[in-house]
Protein backbone atom coordinates (compact mmCIF):
# COMPACT_ATOMS: atom_id res chain seq x y z
CA UNK A 1 0.00 0.00 0.00
CA UNK A 2 1.31 3.47 -0.53
CA UNK A 3 0.57 5.87 1.66
CA UNK A 4 1.05 10.22 1.87
CA UNK A 5 1.53 11.45 5.06
CA UNK A 6 0.79 14.72 4.69
CA UNK A 7 3.04 16.45 7.97
CA UNK A 8 5.59 14.11 9.50
CA UNK A 9 5.81 15.29 12.66
CA UNK A 10 4.60 13.63 16.34
CA UNK A 11 1.52 12.39 15.24
CA UNK A 12 2.33 11.76 11.73
CA UNK A 13 5.48 10.39 12.11
CA UNK A 14 4.56 7.95 15.03
CA UNK A 15 1.76 6.42 12.73
CA UNK A 16 4.67 5.54 10.18
CA UNK A 17 6.91 3.85 12.48
CA UNK A 18 4.08 1.89 13.13
CA UNK A 19 2.53 1.25 10.10
CA UNK A 20 6.04 0.12 8.69
CA UNK A 21 6.18 -2.61 10.96
CA UNK A 22 2.57 -3.75 10.57
CA UNK A 23 2.81 -3.82 6.98
CA UNK A 24 5.23 -5.48 4.76
CA UNK A 25 4.08 -3.74 1.45
CA UNK A 26 3.84 -0.29 2.56
CA UNK A 27 5.89 2.86 0.89
CA UNK A 28 5.10 5.97 2.42
CA UNK A 29 5.55 9.50 0.73
CA UNK A 30 6.01 12.36 3.14
CA UNK A 31 4.78 16.12 2.37
CA UNK A 32 5.59 18.48 4.94
CA UNK A 33 6.09 22.13 4.43
CA UNK A 34 9.31 22.22 6.72
CA UNK A 35 12.42 21.28 5.36
CA UNK A 36 14.67 20.88 7.74
CA UNK A 37 11.53 18.37 8.61
CA UNK A 38 11.68 17.01 5.49
CA UNK A 39 15.48 15.87 6.10
CA UNK A 40 15.05 14.90 9.35
CA UNK A 41 11.78 12.16 8.31
CA UNK A 42 14.17 10.94 5.78
CA UNK A 43 16.78 10.06 7.53
CA UNK A 44 15.01 8.95 10.31
CA UNK A 45 13.40 6.30 8.48
CA UNK A 46 10.03 7.66 8.47
CA UNK A 47 9.11 7.94 4.69
CA UNK A 48 10.91 6.64 1.58
CA UNK A 49 10.72 9.67 -0.31
CA UNK A 50 9.36 13.25 0.58
CA UNK A 51 7.22 14.52 -2.46
CA UNK A 52 4.78 18.04 -3.36
CA UNK A 53 1.31 17.36 -2.23
CA UNK A 54 -0.01 17.18 -5.99
CA UNK A 55 2.31 13.86 -6.27
CA UNK A 56 2.17 12.76 -2.92
CA UNK A 57 -1.26 12.04 -3.25
CA UNK A 58 -0.95 11.17 -7.00
CA UNK A 59 0.85 8.58 -5.92
CA UNK A 60 -1.27 6.86 -2.95
CA UNK A 61 -3.91 4.66 -1.84
CA UNK A 62 -4.29 6.45 1.48
CA UNK A 63 -3.59 10.03 2.63
CA UNK A 64 -3.28 11.18 6.34
CA UNK A 65 -3.88 14.84 6.88
CA UNK A 66 -1.30 15.14 9.79
CA UNK A 67 -1.10 18.51 10.35
CA UNK A 68 -2.68 21.45 12.75
CA UNK A 69 -6.56 21.84 12.18
CA UNK A 70 -6.35 25.18 10.52
CA UNK A 71 -3.92 23.78 7.54
CA UNK A 72 -6.19 20.47 7.51
CA UNK A 73 -9.02 22.96 6.35
CA UNK A 74 -6.58 24.39 3.99
CA UNK A 75 -5.25 21.42 2.28
CA UNK A 76 -8.40 19.05 2.32
CA UNK A 77 -10.28 20.48 -0.44
CA UNK A 78 -6.76 20.42 -2.27
CA UNK A 79 -6.69 16.91 -1.66
CA UNK A 80 -10.30 15.83 -1.97
CA UNK A 81 -10.61 17.07 -5.80
CA UNK A 82 -8.24 14.49 -7.00
CA UNK A 83 -9.05 11.66 -4.53
CA UNK A 84 -10.89 10.01 -7.08
CA UNK A 85 -11.14 6.36 -5.00
CA UNK A 86 -8.42 7.04 -3.06
CA UNK A 87 -8.77 7.47 1.02
CA UNK A 88 -8.19 10.69 2.85
CA UNK A 89 -8.23 10.56 6.66
CA UNK A 90 -7.33 13.56 8.89
CA UNK A 91 -5.93 13.57 12.63
CA UNK A 92 -7.30 16.36 14.25
CA UNK A 93 -8.07 17.30 17.69
CA UNK A 94 -11.33 19.54 16.46
CA UNK A 95 -14.08 17.70 14.27
CA UNK A 96 -16.92 20.20 13.94
CA UNK A 97 -15.46 22.64 10.99
CA UNK A 98 -13.48 19.17 9.06
CA UNK A 99 -17.15 18.45 8.93
CA UNK A 100 -18.78 21.13 7.44
CA UNK A 101 -16.28 21.54 5.07
CA UNK A 102 -16.34 18.00 3.49
CA UNK A 103 -19.73 18.14 3.45
CA UNK A 104 -19.68 20.67 0.45
CA UNK A 105 -16.61 19.28 -1.51
CA UNK A 106 -16.63 16.84 -4.25
CA UNK A 107 -15.93 13.21 -3.07
CA UNK A 108 -16.76 14.02 0.29
CA UNK A 109 -17.38 10.36 1.02
CA UNK A 110 -13.50 9.52 0.37
CA UNK A 111 -12.98 11.41 3.88
CA UNK A 112 -12.87 9.41 7.35
CA UNK A 113 -12.57 12.33 9.96
CA UNK A 114 -10.78 10.84 13.13
CA UNK A 115 -8.92 11.77 16.21
CA UNK A 116 -6.79 9.18 17.55
CA UNK A 117 -6.50 9.82 21.45
CA UNK A 118 -2.46 9.63 22.02
CA UNK A 119 0.07 12.76 22.05
CA UNK A 120 2.84 14.17 23.56
CA UNK A 121 3.89 17.41 24.51
CA UNK A 122 6.79 17.47 21.57
CA UNK A 123 6.49 18.22 18.00
CA UNK A 124 8.53 17.64 15.01
CA UNK A 125 9.70 13.95 13.03
CA UNK A 126 11.83 13.54 16.53
CA UNK A 127 8.44 13.67 18.82
CA UNK A 128 7.38 10.15 16.51
CA UNK A 129 7.39 7.36 19.45
CA UNK A 130 7.83 3.82 18.33
CA UNK A 131 4.74 2.02 20.26
CA UNK A 132 2.41 5.38 20.04
CA UNK A 133 -1.31 5.16 19.86
CA UNK A 134 -0.96 0.89 21.75
CA UNK A 135 -4.50 0.61 23.82
CA UNK A 136 -5.55 4.26 23.43
CA UNK A 137 -9.12 5.10 21.76
CA UNK A 138 -9.31 6.90 18.15
CA UNK A 139 -12.87 8.62 17.55
CA UNK A 140 -14.26 7.86 14.08
CA UNK A 141 -16.65 10.88 13.02
CA UNK A 142 -19.82 10.78 11.32
CA UNK A 143 -18.87 7.86 10.10
CA UNK A 144 -22.28 7.58 7.66
CA UNK A 145 -21.15 10.45 5.95
CA UNK A 146 -18.31 7.90 4.41
CA UNK A 147 -18.22 5.46 1.70
CA UNK A 148 -17.66 2.11 3.17
CA UNK A 149 -14.85 0.76 1.89
CA UNK A 150 -13.16 4.43 3.13
CA UNK A 151 -14.10 3.70 6.80
CA UNK A 152 -13.52 -0.09 6.55
CA UNK A 153 -9.72 0.87 5.62
CA UNK A 154 -9.41 3.66 8.13
CA UNK A 155 -10.69 0.99 10.71
CA UNK A 156 -8.25 -1.33 9.40
CA UNK A 157 -5.43 1.15 9.94
CA UNK A 158 -6.33 1.83 13.69
CA UNK A 159 -6.43 -1.55 14.67
CA UNK A 160 -3.03 -2.05 13.28
CA UNK A 161 -2.13 0.70 15.42
CA UNK A 162 -4.04 -1.01 18.47
CA UNK A 163 -6.02 1.58 19.07
CA UNK A 164 -9.91 0.52 19.93
CA UNK A 165 -12.46 2.56 17.72
CA UNK A 166 -15.19 4.83 19.11
CA UNK A 167 -17.81 6.23 16.91
CA UNK A 168 -19.47 9.33 17.45
CA UNK A 169 -20.91 12.76 16.06
CA UNK A 170 -18.68 15.49 15.52
CA UNK A 171 -20.15 17.91 17.85
CA UNK A 172 -20.19 15.24 20.69
CA UNK A 173 -16.55 14.76 19.69
CA UNK A 174 -15.49 18.69 20.54
CA UNK A 175 -17.53 18.76 23.80
CA UNK A 176 -16.30 16.26 24.93
CA UNK A 177 -12.83 17.06 23.64
CA UNK A 178 -12.69 20.62 25.24
CA UNK A 179 -13.84 19.14 28.92
CA UNK A 180 -11.15 16.12 28.70
CA UNK A 181 -8.18 17.43 26.30
CA UNK A 182 -8.61 21.62 25.35
CA UNK A 183 -8.88 22.74 28.84
CA UNK A 184 -6.34 20.88 30.08
CA UNK A 185 -3.79 22.25 28.21
CA UNK A 186 -5.19 25.94 28.75
CA UNK A 187 -4.87 25.27 32.14
CA UNK A 188 -1.10 24.08 31.93
CA UNK A 189 -0.46 27.39 29.78
CA UNK A 190 -1.57 29.68 32.09
CA UNK A 191 -0.29 27.51 35.13
CA UNK A 192 3.41 27.59 33.63
CA UNK A 193 2.64 31.90 32.82
CA UNK A 194 1.59 32.26 36.67
CA UNK A 195 4.74 30.47 37.78
CA UNK A 196 6.87 32.27 35.21
CA UNK A 197 4.98 35.77 36.43
CA UNK A 198 5.16 35.14 40.07
CA UNK A 199 8.49 33.44 40.99
CA UNK A 200 11.31 35.54 39.65
CA UNK A 201 14.15 33.05 41.17
CA UNK A 202 14.50 30.27 38.52
CA UNK A 203 17.11 28.77 40.39
CA UNK A 204 14.09 28.02 43.20
CA UNK A 205 11.95 26.41 40.81
CA UNK A 206 14.64 24.53 39.30
CA UNK A 207 15.82 22.97 42.67
CA UNK A 208 12.12 22.96 44.60
CA UNK A 209 10.15 21.73 41.53
CA UNK A 210 8.79 18.32 42.41
CA UNK A 211 6.90 15.95 39.88
CA UNK A 212 3.49 17.44 41.12
CA UNK A 213 4.71 21.11 39.25
CA UNK A 214 5.96 18.86 36.89
CA UNK A 215 3.76 16.74 36.01
CA UNK A 216 0.68 19.61 36.26
CA UNK A 217 2.51 21.84 33.81
CA UNK A 218 3.88 19.35 31.43
CA UNK A 219 1.42 20.31 28.40
CA UNK A 220 2.40 24.00 28.95
CA UNK A 221 5.42 22.67 26.60
CA UNK A 222 2.97 22.33 23.86
CA UNK A 223 3.17 23.81 20.29
CA UNK A 224 1.37 27.04 19.74
CA UNK A 225 0.54 26.25 15.66
CA UNK A 226 -0.82 23.00 16.47
CA UNK A 227 -2.78 24.76 19.94
CA UNK A 228 -4.15 27.96 18.54
CA UNK A 229 -6.17 26.62 15.52
CA UNK A 230 -7.72 23.88 18.29
CA UNK A 231 -8.64 26.26 20.51
CA UNK A 232 -10.37 28.59 17.51
CA UNK A 233 -12.04 25.98 15.95
CA UNK A 234 -13.60 24.72 19.33
CA UNK A 235 -14.25 28.26 20.90
CA UNK A 236 -17.76 28.14 22.41
CA UNK A 237 -17.06 24.61 23.93
CA UNK A 238 -13.58 25.44 25.32
CA UNK A 239 -15.12 28.70 26.75
CA UNK A 240 -17.68 27.03 28.32
CA UNK A 241 -15.93 24.98 30.19
CA UNK A 242 -12.81 27.57 30.54
CA UNK A 243 -15.66 29.76 32.51
CA UNK A 244 -16.23 26.74 34.83
CA UNK A 245 -13.14 26.46 35.28
CA UNK A 246 -12.67 29.86 36.59
CA UNK A 247 -15.51 29.81 38.61
CA UNK A 248 -14.04 26.42 40.46
CA UNK A 249 -11.01 28.30 41.14
CA UNK A 250 -12.80 30.67 42.78
CA UNK A 251 -14.46 28.38 45.33
CA UNK A 252 -11.12 27.49 46.67
CA UNK A 253 -10.48 31.34 46.20
CA UNK A 254 -13.71 31.95 48.57
CA UNK A 255 -12.26 29.31 50.63
CA UNK A 256 -9.58 30.71 51.70
CA UNK A 257 -10.73 34.17 52.14
CA UNK A 258 -13.46 33.02 54.68
CA UNK A 259 -11.05 30.37 55.88
CA UNK A 260 -13.67 28.10 55.16
CA UNK A 261 -11.58 24.61 56.26
CA UNK A 262 -15.40 22.25 55.66
CA UNK A 263 -15.99 23.30 52.01
CA UNK A 264 -12.46 23.48 51.23
CA UNK A 265 -12.43 19.82 52.58
CA UNK A 266 -15.62 19.09 50.65
CA UNK A 267 -14.37 20.30 47.10
CA UNK A 268 -11.39 18.40 47.39
CA UNK A 269 -13.25 14.92 48.19
CA UNK A 270 -14.96 15.58 45.08
CA UNK A 271 -12.47 16.34 43.08
CA UNK A 272 -10.51 13.03 44.39
CA UNK A 273 -13.74 10.81 42.63
CA UNK A 274 -12.41 11.61 39.33
CA UNK A 275 -10.42 8.64 40.20
CA UNK A 276 -12.89 6.72 39.26
CA UNK A 277 -13.03 7.62 36.28
CA UNK A 278 -9.60 7.71 35.26
CA UNK A 279 -8.02 4.63 33.79
CA UNK B 1 19.67 4.51 66.55
CA UNK B 2 15.86 4.22 67.76
CA UNK B 3 13.28 6.83 65.79
CA UNK B 4 9.95 7.34 66.25
CA UNK B 5 8.06 7.67 63.22
CA UNK B 6 4.71 10.03 64.29
CA UNK B 7 2.50 9.40 61.55
CA UNK B 8 3.39 6.26 59.03
CA UNK B 9 1.68 7.34 55.96
CA UNK B 10 3.64 8.37 52.49
CA UNK B 11 5.80 10.01 53.97
CA UNK B 12 7.00 8.42 57.02
CA UNK B 13 6.34 5.23 55.58
CA UNK B 14 9.08 5.48 52.47
CA UNK B 15 11.40 7.49 55.09
CA UNK B 16 10.59 3.83 57.46
CA UNK B 17 11.61 1.92 54.09
CA UNK B 18 14.68 3.69 53.07
CA UNK B 19 15.96 4.07 56.83
CA UNK B 20 16.17 0.47 57.00
CA UNK B 21 18.04 -0.54 54.19
CA UNK B 22 20.92 2.63 55.09
CA UNK B 23 21.07 2.18 59.05
CA UNK B 24 21.61 -1.57 60.50
CA UNK B 25 21.10 -0.82 64.05
CA UNK B 26 17.60 1.64 63.32
CA UNK B 27 14.74 0.38 65.20
CA UNK B 28 11.72 2.34 64.48
CA UNK B 29 8.41 2.82 66.06
CA UNK B 30 5.74 4.11 64.95
CA UNK B 31 3.08 6.37 66.22
CA UNK B 32 -0.62 7.05 63.98
CA UNK B 33 -3.68 7.84 65.06
CA UNK B 34 -5.29 5.28 62.58
CA UNK B 35 -5.87 1.89 64.05
CA UNK B 36 -6.00 -0.05 60.50
CA UNK B 37 -2.73 2.11 59.53
CA UNK B 38 -0.98 0.67 62.66
CA UNK B 39 -1.31 -2.75 61.74
CA UNK B 40 -0.60 -2.01 58.02
CA UNK B 41 2.40 -0.68 59.15
CA UNK B 42 3.30 -3.29 61.16
CA UNK B 43 2.50 -5.94 57.88
CA UNK B 44 4.64 -3.91 55.85
CA UNK B 45 7.45 -4.14 57.62
CA UNK B 46 7.58 -0.32 58.16
CA UNK B 47 8.22 0.04 61.73
CA UNK B 48 9.43 -2.68 64.54
CA UNK B 49 6.88 -1.50 67.35
CA UNK B 50 3.53 0.63 67.78
CA UNK B 51 3.44 3.07 70.68
CA UNK B 52 1.50 6.31 71.87
CA UNK B 53 3.24 9.10 71.75
CA UNK B 54 4.70 9.50 74.91
CA UNK B 55 6.47 6.12 74.99
CA UNK B 56 7.59 6.38 71.57
CA UNK B 57 9.24 9.77 72.28
CA UNK B 58 10.83 8.67 75.80
CA UNK B 59 12.27 5.72 73.55
CA UNK B 60 13.58 7.45 70.83
CA UNK B 61 16.77 9.37 69.96
CA UNK B 62 15.24 11.34 66.83
CA UNK B 63 11.48 12.10 66.57
CA UNK B 64 9.72 12.91 62.78
CA UNK B 65 7.18 14.06 62.62
CA UNK B 66 5.33 13.16 59.50
CA UNK B 67 1.93 13.98 60.28
CA UNK B 68 -0.70 16.73 58.27
CA UNK B 69 0.42 20.42 58.98
CA UNK B 70 -2.36 21.09 61.19
CA UNK B 71 -1.89 17.84 63.35
CA UNK B 72 2.26 18.65 63.38
CA UNK B 73 1.07 22.41 65.17
CA UNK B 74 -0.80 20.39 68.11
CA UNK B 75 2.12 17.73 68.56
CA UNK B 76 4.98 19.14 68.81
CA UNK B 77 4.47 21.36 72.28
CA UNK B 78 3.98 17.72 73.31
CA UNK B 79 7.04 16.36 71.85
CA UNK B 80 9.60 19.35 72.35
CA UNK B 81 8.64 19.40 76.22
CA UNK B 82 9.90 15.74 76.92
CA UNK B 83 12.58 15.83 74.48
CA UNK B 84 15.89 16.68 76.19
CA UNK B 85 18.55 15.78 74.06
CA UNK B 86 16.66 14.19 71.16
CA UNK B 87 16.09 15.63 68.00
CA UNK B 88 12.71 16.37 66.76
CA UNK B 89 12.13 16.81 62.95
CA UNK B 90 9.08 18.00 60.68
CA UNK B 91 8.57 17.25 57.00
CA UNK B 92 5.54 19.40 56.21
CA UNK B 93 5.00 21.29 53.48
CA UNK B 94 4.18 24.84 55.19
CA UNK B 95 6.98 26.29 57.84
CA UNK B 96 6.03 29.76 58.70
CA UNK B 97 3.15 28.65 61.21
CA UNK B 98 5.57 25.71 62.71
CA UNK B 99 8.63 28.17 63.45
CA UNK B 100 6.24 30.68 64.82
CA UNK B 101 5.31 27.89 67.25
CA UNK B 102 8.51 26.19 67.79
CA UNK B 103 10.05 30.13 68.54
CA UNK B 104 7.95 30.68 71.28
CA UNK B 105 8.51 26.61 73.19
CA UNK B 106 11.01 25.55 75.59
CA UNK B 107 13.74 23.02 73.96
CA UNK B 108 13.18 25.19 70.37
CA UNK B 109 17.19 24.23 69.68
CA UNK B 110 16.36 20.35 69.27
CA UNK B 111 13.47 21.41 66.52
CA UNK B 112 14.55 20.99 62.79
CA UNK B 113 12.14 22.03 60.39
CA UNK B 114 12.24 20.67 56.88
CA UNK B 115 10.88 19.98 53.69
CA UNK B 116 11.37 16.97 51.51
CA UNK B 117 10.57 18.07 48.26
CA UNK B 118 9.10 14.58 46.94
CA UNK B 119 5.47 13.02 47.12
CA UNK B 120 2.60 11.19 45.22
CA UNK B 121 -1.01 11.64 45.39
CA UNK B 122 -1.54 8.48 47.44
CA UNK B 123 -1.49 8.80 51.27
CA UNK B 124 -1.35 5.98 54.31
CA UNK B 125 1.15 3.46 55.09
CA UNK B 126 0.00 1.52 51.51
CA UNK B 127 1.72 4.34 49.57
CA UNK B 128 4.96 4.34 50.77
CA UNK B 129 7.60 4.10 47.90
CA UNK B 130 10.59 1.97 48.57
CA UNK B 131 13.30 4.27 46.44
CA UNK B 132 11.27 7.57 47.62
CA UNK B 133 13.08 10.95 48.08
CA UNK B 134 16.51 10.12 45.96
CA UNK B 135 17.94 13.14 44.08
CA UNK B 136 15.40 15.58 44.96
CA UNK B 137 15.65 18.50 47.10
CA UNK B 138 14.58 18.83 50.50
CA UNK B 139 14.33 22.53 52.25
CA UNK B 140 15.80 23.00 55.66
CA UNK B 141 14.44 26.17 57.35
CA UNK B 142 16.17 28.83 59.57
CA UNK B 143 19.00 26.62 60.43
CA UNK B 144 20.34 29.07 62.66
CA UNK B 145 17.85 28.76 65.00
CA UNK B 146 18.49 25.11 65.68
CA UNK B 147 21.17 23.39 67.93
CA UNK B 148 24.30 22.42 65.98
CA UNK B 149 23.99 18.17 66.90
CA UNK B 150 20.27 18.23 65.92
CA UNK B 151 21.42 19.96 62.42
CA UNK B 152 23.81 17.86 61.79
CA UNK B 153 22.11 14.36 62.67
CA UNK B 154 18.80 15.61 60.58
CA UNK B 155 21.32 16.29 57.27
CA UNK B 156 22.43 12.75 57.91
CA UNK B 157 19.52 11.41 57.57
CA UNK B 158 18.92 13.12 54.31
CA UNK B 159 21.74 12.29 52.98
CA UNK B 160 20.84 8.59 54.04
CA UNK B 161 17.59 9.57 51.88
CA UNK B 162 20.06 10.64 48.59
CA UNK B 163 18.66 14.32 49.34
CA UNK B 164 20.60 17.85 48.55
CA UNK B 165 19.79 20.06 50.92
CA UNK B 166 18.73 23.23 50.29
CA UNK B 167 19.02 26.09 53.21
CA UNK B 168 15.96 28.60 53.12
CA UNK B 169 14.07 30.79 55.76
CA UNK B 170 10.41 29.63 56.23
CA UNK B 171 9.29 32.68 55.08
CA UNK B 172 10.73 32.11 51.47
CA UNK B 173 10.36 28.50 51.64
CA UNK B 174 6.34 29.29 51.68
CA UNK B 175 6.11 31.56 48.95
CA UNK B 176 8.13 29.37 46.80
CA UNK B 177 6.08 26.30 47.71
CA UNK B 178 3.30 27.99 47.07
CA UNK B 179 4.63 28.86 43.26
CA UNK B 180 5.78 25.50 42.63
CA UNK B 181 4.02 23.01 44.54
CA UNK B 182 0.41 24.05 46.20
CA UNK B 183 -1.00 26.51 43.06
CA UNK B 184 -0.43 22.91 41.08
CA UNK B 185 -2.67 21.28 43.62
CA UNK B 186 -5.48 23.36 43.49
CA UNK B 187 -5.55 23.76 39.53
CA UNK B 188 -5.62 20.14 39.61
CA UNK B 189 -8.23 19.84 42.48
CA UNK B 190 -10.61 22.10 40.33
CA UNK B 191 -9.85 20.77 36.64
CA UNK B 192 -11.26 17.53 37.64
CA UNK B 193 -14.43 19.37 39.27
CA UNK B 194 -14.85 21.38 36.33
CA UNK B 195 -14.98 17.96 34.46
CA UNK B 196 -17.16 16.28 37.01
CA UNK B 197 -19.32 19.32 36.68
CA UNK B 198 -19.45 19.59 33.43
CA UNK B 199 -19.05 16.25 31.35
CA UNK B 200 -22.14 14.09 32.76
CA UNK B 201 -20.54 10.73 30.89
CA UNK B 202 -18.39 9.56 32.34
CA UNK B 203 -17.75 6.55 29.62
CA UNK B 204 -16.61 9.67 27.63
CA UNK B 205 -14.07 10.33 30.00
CA UNK B 206 -13.38 7.14 30.58
CA UNK B 207 -12.73 6.16 27.12
CA UNK B 208 -10.98 9.49 26.03
CA UNK B 209 -9.23 10.55 28.63
CA UNK B 210 -5.36 10.28 26.97
CA UNK B 211 -2.48 10.93 29.02
CA UNK B 212 -2.70 14.32 28.67
CA UNK B 213 -5.67 14.64 30.91
CA UNK B 214 -4.41 12.03 33.42
CA UNK B 215 -1.15 14.21 34.39
CA UNK B 216 -3.07 17.61 34.31
CA UNK B 217 -5.61 16.15 36.88
CA UNK B 218 -3.30 13.94 38.76
CA UNK B 219 -3.09 15.55 42.07
CA UNK B 220 -6.68 15.92 42.23
CA UNK B 221 -6.48 12.24 43.86
CA UNK B 222 -4.34 14.12 46.84
CA UNK B 223 -5.91 13.57 50.80
CA UNK B 224 -7.75 16.35 52.00
CA UNK B 225 -6.58 16.10 55.18
CA UNK B 226 -3.23 16.51 54.31
CA UNK B 227 -3.85 19.80 51.70
CA UNK B 228 -6.38 21.64 53.70
CA UNK B 229 -4.39 22.46 56.42
CA UNK B 230 -1.50 22.98 54.10
CA UNK B 231 -3.82 25.63 52.06
CA UNK B 232 -4.97 27.46 54.97
CA UNK B 233 -1.16 28.16 56.47
CA UNK B 234 -0.04 29.22 53.67
CA UNK B 235 -3.69 31.07 53.07
CA UNK B 236 -1.72 35.00 51.72
CA UNK B 237 1.00 33.37 49.56
CA UNK B 238 -1.30 30.77 48.09
CA UNK B 239 -3.84 33.52 47.17
CA UNK B 240 -1.64 35.67 45.60
CA UNK B 241 -0.86 32.91 43.28
CA UNK B 242 -4.79 31.89 43.02
CA UNK B 243 -5.19 35.39 41.60
CA UNK B 244 -2.58 35.50 39.00
CA UNK B 245 -3.24 31.81 37.95
CA UNK B 246 -6.96 33.25 37.77
CA UNK B 247 -5.83 36.19 35.38
CA UNK B 248 -3.68 34.23 33.44
CA UNK B 249 -6.83 32.43 32.69
CA UNK B 250 -8.69 34.92 31.75
CA UNK B 251 -6.44 36.00 28.81
CA UNK B 252 -6.74 32.72 27.08
CA UNK B 253 -10.64 33.61 28.10
CA UNK B 254 -10.16 37.02 26.08
CA UNK B 255 -8.24 35.53 23.29
CA UNK B 256 -11.06 32.75 22.74
CA UNK B 257 -13.31 35.83 22.47
CA UNK B 258 -11.80 37.99 20.36
CA UNK B 259 -10.38 35.66 18.76
CA UNK B 260 -7.04 37.32 19.07
CA UNK B 261 -4.86 34.25 17.71
CA UNK B 262 -1.67 36.21 17.89
CA UNK B 263 -1.83 36.65 21.70
CA UNK B 264 -2.69 33.24 22.37
CA UNK B 265 0.18 32.30 20.58
CA UNK B 266 2.46 34.51 22.13
CA UNK B 267 0.73 33.15 25.63
CA UNK B 268 1.81 29.76 24.80
CA UNK B 269 4.96 30.39 23.47
CA UNK B 270 5.03 32.10 27.00
CA UNK B 271 4.21 28.96 28.47
CA UNK B 272 6.46 26.90 26.17
CA UNK B 273 9.77 28.89 28.10
CA UNK B 274 8.43 27.06 31.23
CA UNK B 275 11.00 24.25 29.60
CA UNK B 276 14.04 25.60 30.22
CA UNK B 277 13.46 25.21 34.67
CA UNK B 278 12.37 22.27 34.52
CA UNK B 279 14.58 19.38 35.07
Amino acid sequence: MKVAIIGVGLIGGSMALVLRQKLNDISIIGVDANQAHQQTALNLGLVDEIAELDIAVEKSDLIILAVPVDVALKLLPKVLEKVNNKVVMDVGSTKVEVAALAKGLANAGRFVSTHPMWGTEFSGPTAAVDGAFLDKAVVICDKHTTDEDALLLVEHIYKLLGMHIVYMHSGAHDLHAAYISHISHITSFALANTVLEKEKEDDAIFELASGGFESTVRLAKSNAAMWVPIFMQNKENVLDVLNEHISQLKKFKSCLEKENVEYMAELIQKANTINRILK
